[in-house]
């Protein structure tokens, strides 16, 4: 097989399989080529990802040796991204009565939810969880973006239980900008014991949620590494109850009646 | 740049940008290459992706013209990998009281998911749908496959309205299996009037609940063009209420006594 040809099946085959380690032998059967051409192709296609900015190909000597795709999203991107973002966001028909703002096309659009997952992935890239764990509906999306690029599970805590779960675990919990008793279930069985687990959601305000979520993973013995939140809000009654925890964007300011939103970039960029 | 370079660049680009239109003069810009040598790369590329089984590139002539991958899964490497699914579902720790089978993990795995989405995403690639509609909760990560392949927006129907969502439309519907009535719940403005959308759901039994979207999608003025659902089973109390839909998998039976689970191949394939 021709090198150009090798090169297309071996990009095609990183990219469907970020963070796993391939061994090289499995190459050279596949295209039956020299374990030479084969790290040459490989050093090739490393330079044109790290070109591209969208990570490395890190090679491994020895017996359990192979090569693996680590992806990367560079923060220059990644903040030109929610530059982009936020001037969408920022547009006065997106505000809703009591000053929400509508995010669901946005979270809806494969491009721009992959790219979020590609930034937070890049901020998490150093954790090594388990799994990402989200809670319906809204986060789920960036949930899978994110674990695409991880190479992980993804597991997604219900607000109702339900028969086809089997068996759940769940907690009550206070939401702090409604003030309501709400509810959190997981089933038993999506989640191994003594796992590192990331925390996403795709807005958080006084944190009731994820504090309610770091709850329910204290109930599976479940460690949290990462919490990654998309935006994040202010609340003027409460002091937000989560410190350690990375946002794309802020919403400063819901003006509803002058009809403004201001927002700024997340934490991650500062 | 070299031919190995801009293959791994082009490669990448296509995998990234499915079912888009691309001009050739992009390509010549980025890479600042003749437009023959970038017509050469175009044919290896075709000609890997067709030899791979992941669909073609299209090479339209004229002033609108350009390149376009047209992903591709074929029905061979749909059907092994459906066999090894039921492999997995027909393992007997799956059944849950009242004969439902656990699948969350499997809509978990990220891997799997996106084969799933694949497979569906070529059963529907003539269609030209405007719209992946799915209904909360676990058929999202199934619709935000398909969409990553049609290169469509995902709209997600949900059980109850959200602050967040604006004004919305909702009906209420019979389930099938539970005869409960439930509702539906989309926001008015999350699909453009006359829209084509194609319908998602991980499970159907009596088909009570993709039926509910039907309706709901006839409140949007939209038109279904195609219906989608994982795993089928049938209803011993009622026929099935929907026609004409895929399915991946059916659920034949399952003995919660004897502990025995029996699925075979779901009606793409026959």
């Amino acid at each position: 097989m021709k090198r150009s040809e090798r090169i297309v099946a071996m990009t095609h085959h990183f990219k469907e399989n970020p963070n796993q380690m391939i061994s090289l032998p499995y190459f050279v059967e596949t295209f039956q080529s020299a374990k030479s051409s084969i790290s040459e192709d490989i050093d090739i296609i490393d330079h044109m990802f790290h070109t591209l900015g969208i990570g490395r190909l890190q090679t491994t000597a020895g017996a359990s040796g192979g090569v693996r795709y680590l992806p990367d999203y560079s923060k220059d991107n990644g903040s030109e991204f929610i530059s982009e973002l936020i001037e969408l966001l920022e547009d006065p028909k997106r505000i809703l009565p009591g000053g929400y703002i509508y995010m669901s096309d946005l979270l809806g659009d494969l491009n721009k939810v992959r790219t979020m997952g590609k930034i937070f992935s890049a901020a998490f890239k150093e954790l090594e969880v388990d799994y990402v764990v989200t809670v319906a509906t809204k986060g789920i999306p960036l949930a899978y973006a994110i674990a695409e690029v991880l190479n992980v599970p993804v597991v997604i805590i219900r607000r109702d239980p339900k028969v086809t779960e089997g068996s759940t675990v769940s907690i009550n919990y206070v939401s702090g900008s409604s003030r309501k008793i709400q509810t959190m279930v997981l089933a038993k069985r999506s989640i191994k014991e003594g796992a590192n687990v990331l925390l996403v959601d795709d807005f958080m305000k006084a944190g009731g949620t994820i504090e309610g979520m770091i709850s329910l993973m204290k109930e599976f013995d479940a460690t949290v590494k990462g919490i990654g939140v998309l935006a994040e809000a202010e609340d003027e009654e409460e002091d937000l109850r989560i410190d350690d925890y990375v946002s794309l964007v802020k919403i400063q300011e819901v003006d509803e009646r002058a009809g403004t939103i201001n927002i700024s970039k997340g934490n991650y960029f500062y």
